[in-house]
């Protein structure tokens, strides 16, 4: 038993006061777990492209003052009543999506969609009890997607936190709590390109990277990154990209120009943009009788997946991914554990680090196109 | 070697001279197979809505004089240069689309889709060189599909041949060569519902049937039957379908019926109409996180498949297949097998049984909606 167990911890945490303004460092109090949560020491966390988009707070009910970050990797200090999975001292990442072992998705081997700690952005308080553990001064802080990891210590629904090997450091480890395993996901686990094969990743952000890492590991061989900046490129060859197409360099749709690049269409796709029409072109270049394309894009609420109904007749398939298929408790210990092995490189991901108390650089940092992942040290 | 190998044969078959006009039995002139060919002697032959459709010739180039059908169980009368597989007096099921053995489609485990001998309803000759083997008097008859089934002899391509075993019954293995495999395959091959599982099939049909009765073989618990014509419901009891739903009877989309019905939707689909309407209420009615729509119906030339990006990533999969993903070489033998040990039921799908004179009365009973399936008996 640590000392701070059941009591108040006070620290310091990001808070986002406002949508679109800067965080200011605040000391908060973490009210101690309840029943089935977990209060975690974070060490180190990264930002992601959901946390940016969240604090802009366009086109969503914004949500303020809120306490953003889910990429992370902590200790566990104390935990809550009923809670047998996890003990203090053990090494953790918290993941924004959970598992909570009684439901109909978590007793499937297929899904990972938990019906009870499934993604809910529009929530800022903790399921048990609609409270938030986050407290300045008596007036209550919100959590982002359980997790808010941009805060020394934070509470989180058992479920939601993965146990992992203590000897994996935490500082590259933690960027497996979103973005890296939903694009490497995506690849080995849904997409599952043979050695060989042709594997087509649309969009080359952290997302499409990882997908293009998960292709390497498969040992596809021939993996084309689809980008509309081509700048892009010469960054994705690092995570195995060894061809190229830019859209906008071509006056006929992208799907054909890769169907003719490749004797028909590849064999899988991935796409990792968010655009409906790159969804599509995924979808429409993959090779007919096999191929297989995934989405892992979150689309727009008024789009409208459309093509021609022979394109699916001609055994081609379609499927989408969340948190590339990963169960958080149960898969991620091993996910870990290749990276512990030297089968998946993550350090290629980590472009910058800055201290908690330039959190700030790391929102400049994403916003200019500047990084893939910047780890944000919090033990300062 | 039979005492007509080599010689041209003349025969009866059913001609269809103009489009929607009664078929007329002629003598006809039958060549013997050239290189990479088969001659077969026909026994029994089945009427598919496919044959009904192209003799209507409503939206498609006609084609005629030509002889349909393409679902048929015969022996193999002589085999022309180079065919190794088959030898004069095998039992044979000849099958519209075929297995070349040598394209990447052949080569790849998880394509039936041939290059070479896809399906091609267009096409009225053979391809070693462009010409029919059949004619009246020096005239040209039109092949349909290859096959040609409504003769008493025909010229097929070797690799649309299968062997099958000499002891099963002709009179009710040829249905295998079009409708019931495709409604099978589409699900024991692509849908692949586990023991206890729920599957909506759409369109009750022959074709639906069939993947009804690929449910009732998978172990499905719950086989729900959707069709806009009621009267289909009580047939489909025969067939493993123990629930039904018309979308006529509600005022809401037929997959919220289905979701409601189902705790969340179904485990998988299987759409065998042809209408978009229902291609897209059977993917949107299967359950997140793990559920299986599979496309099976021709759709129309300008049909869009449209809707929520969200209902793939939400983990549902969309497929389409083709002849239920059976190469028809390597795979007719073991569903032949499947019949001979009492595990798929052939039977029930034969309502009707003519002569070869009364042809005519197969394509009424299908107009009319009364068959299933109708055997036409060559040898009388
Ligand atoms: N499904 C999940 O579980 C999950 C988790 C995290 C992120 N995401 C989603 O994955 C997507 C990618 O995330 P990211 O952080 O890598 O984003 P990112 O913005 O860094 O990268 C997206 C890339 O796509 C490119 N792009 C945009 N439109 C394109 C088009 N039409 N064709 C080709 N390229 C195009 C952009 O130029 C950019 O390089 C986002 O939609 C994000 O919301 C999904
Ligand atoms: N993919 C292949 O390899 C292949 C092979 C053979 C046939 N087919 C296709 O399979 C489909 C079915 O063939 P069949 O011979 O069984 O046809 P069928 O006409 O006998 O049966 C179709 C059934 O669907 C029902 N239906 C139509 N619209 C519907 C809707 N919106 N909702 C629910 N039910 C609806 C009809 O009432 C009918 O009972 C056709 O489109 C056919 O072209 C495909
Ligand atoms: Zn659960
Ligand atoms: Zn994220
Ligand atoms: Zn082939
Ligand atoms: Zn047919």
């Amino acid at each position: 038993m640590s000392s701070t167990a059941g009591q108040v911890i006070t620290c310091k945490a990001a808070v986002a006061w406002e949508a679109g303004k800067p965080l200011v460092i605040e000391e908060v109090e973490v009210a101690p777990p309840e029943a089935g949560e977990v209060r975690l020491k974070i060490l180190y966390t990264s930002l992601c492209h959901t946390d940016v988009y969240f604090w802009e707070a366009k086109g969503q009910t914004p949500l303020f003052p809120r306490i953003f970050g889910h990429e992370a990797g902590g200790i566990v200090e104390s935990v809550g009543e009923g809670v047998t999975h996890l003990k203090p001292g053990d090494h953790a990442l918290p993941v924004f999506t959970g598992e909570c072992g009684e439901c109909s998705h978590c007793k499937s081997e297929e899904s990972n969609m938990c019906d009870l700690l499934r993604i809910n952005t529009d929530r800022g308080v903790m399921i048990h009890d609609s409270q938030t553990r986050f407290s300045i001064k008596g007036q209550p802080i919100y959590h982002f997607v359980g997790t808010s990891t941009f805060s020394e210590y934070t509470v989180v629904h058992a479920g939601c936190v993965a146990k992992v090997n203590p000897a994996a450091p935490l500082d590259k480890i933690c960027v497996l709590s979103c973005g890296i395993c939903t694009g490497l996901g995506a690849t080995v686990n849904v997409a599952k390109p043979k050695p060989g094969s042709s594997v087509a990743i649309f969009g080359l952000g952290a997302v499409g990277l990882a997908a293009a890492e998960g292709a390497r590991i498969s040992g596809a061989s021939r993996i084309i990154g689809v980008d509309l900046v081509s700048s892009r490129f010469e960054e994705a060859k690092k995570f195995g990209v060894n061809e190229f197409v830019n859209p906008k360099d071509h006056d006929k749709p992208v799907q054909q120009v890769i169907a003719e690049m490749t004797n028909g269409g590849v064999d899988r796709a991935v796409e990792c943009t968010g655009s409906i029409q790159a969804m599509i072109s995924a979808f429409e270049c993959v090779h007919d009788g096999w191929g297989v394309a995934v989405l892992v894009g979150v689309p727009n609420k008024d789009d409208a997946f459309k093509t021609h109904p022979m394109n699916f007749l001609n055994e081609r398939t379609l499927k989408g991914t969340f948190y590339g298929n990963y169960k958080p408790r149960t898969d991620l210990p091993s996910v870990v554990e290749k990276y512990m092995n030297g089968e998946l490189e993550l350090d290629k991901f980590i472009t910058h680090t800055v201290a908690f108390s330039e959190i700030n650089k790391a929102f400049d940092y994403m916003l200019k196109g500047e990084s893939i992942r910047c780890i944000i040290r919090m033990g300062e």
